[in-house]
């Protein structure tokens, strides 16, 4: 499985995603689902994805194939507005699936790949986008500042009370380990290696991109804490009187 | 969609359930999911439903009509240990899904109904089982004391973290209504009035019931408690340096 999400604050955008596949649960690998792409200087991109992997591999080598030869649907280049290119990018990804649908299907397995879309083009905001299986795309709000795929309920009743998007830039990058964390404590299906970038806006290039390991000594410091005062936190809650 | 739960503790069970019931969000209903069976002196029962609501219903009814007119199954009462009222509650659920599981699956519904068990038979411990479609069984164990069944995600990163068979049974109780409130925050087919069920061991009895409307004021104050309490619990986190 996978758990990727993104977060979309006035200061900016992060983007974080675990690195866990399998094919079941005795063949699980490292690939890491975090994709930048920087293809002029007014624009940078960064593409997280969930689902079939070697679609997902296969839709990253047409985005970055059409930089060189642009198709009859542009490019990352050619994308006038940030929605232009999660267009496109669905596009492209609907293509790949409809190709390949058939006999994935055929052998019970599915196709679909979903993605997150985030960036910002010189002279517009950053944006933040799911682009879905089917192509279609819904972008980040004010109100709802951060989107997930994969394996996502765990780590949202956390985003759900936490997630502003008047939050710092450094808080949305710790809140998304924390979801990140939180998914893997209830989940084997998704682990470290965790990727967290951070996108400045106005930056138009990746600010920070980080890696943290399974015995990264952050990432163990940060769960058990977490775990610490989740349970401080419970024993805080006012006492119904079950007498 | 449903959630409910059961915690198993040294001192007793904890059995909860949400009340909302919907064919799609345009028609939700309220409707109990927790029936408490008190066949004789010597055992209590509580079944918890998650699946389609009309076969769950029948469920109920066979199960108490059985107890005036036992079938070549026997019923509650005859079953000497907790477990073999666990395959008897299988095996009359598997059958009502097999009589109604064709019609159903033929207009796209699913027949599954899964169940949790929790109950006392004299002279042996309290238990607590999952009930799956199926027919078979699993029984909560001190290092894994919940079981869930439903829209169970979004709950479970607490029970995690908190549940424990020695921690009190109030706490539990306490616990349970707080997964509750993580879950119909996160989802809205999930809601109150909640059911939490207290039954203390060797009791025999059940010892108390409460019904939690949805502007139950100490609901109100446990769920704007929880959430200033998780916000704080992120703020002590160890700050990691992103920069």
């Amino acid at each position: 499985m996978t758990y990727c999400l993104g977060i979309c604050v006035e200061q900016g955008l992060v983007l974080a995603s675990d690195s866990r596949t399998s094919a079941g649960v005795d063949y699980a690998s490292v690939y890491s689902k975090m994709h930048a792409f920087k293809p002029a200087a007014d624009r940078q991109f960064v593409l997280l994805t969930a689902g079939n992997l070697a679609l997902s591999q296969q839709l990253v080598s047409h985005l970055r194939r059409d930089l060189d030869y642009p198709g009859p649907a542009g490019n990352l280049n050619s994308a006038r507005y940030l929605f232009e290119a999660a267009e496109y990018v669905g596009a492209v990804n609907l293509e790949i699936q409809n190709t390949h649908g058939p006999a994935l299907r055929a052998s019970g397995q599915s196709p679909d790949v979903t993605l997150i879309l985030g960036g910002q083009i010189a002279g517009q905001p950053p944006g933040l986008f799911i682009v879905y299986a089917q192509g279609n795309h819904a972008a980040a709000t004010a109100e709802t500042p951060f989107l997930q795929i994969g394996e996502i309920k765990y780590g949202k009743p956390m985003l759900d009370r936490v997630a502003r998007f008047d939050m710092a830039l450094e808080d949305a990058a710790q809140l998304s380990l924390v979801s990140l964390d939180a998914t893997a404590r209830s989940n084997l299906s998704v682990g470290p290696p965790y990727e967290v970038a951070i996108y400045p806006r106005d930056n138009l290039a990746l600010g920070k991109r980080f890696l943290f390991a399974g015995d990264d000594p952050f990432l163990d410091e940060l769960s058990v804490s977490w775990n610490r005062e989740l349970c401080e936190a419970f024993q805080q809650l006012p006492k119904f009187r079950w007498d």
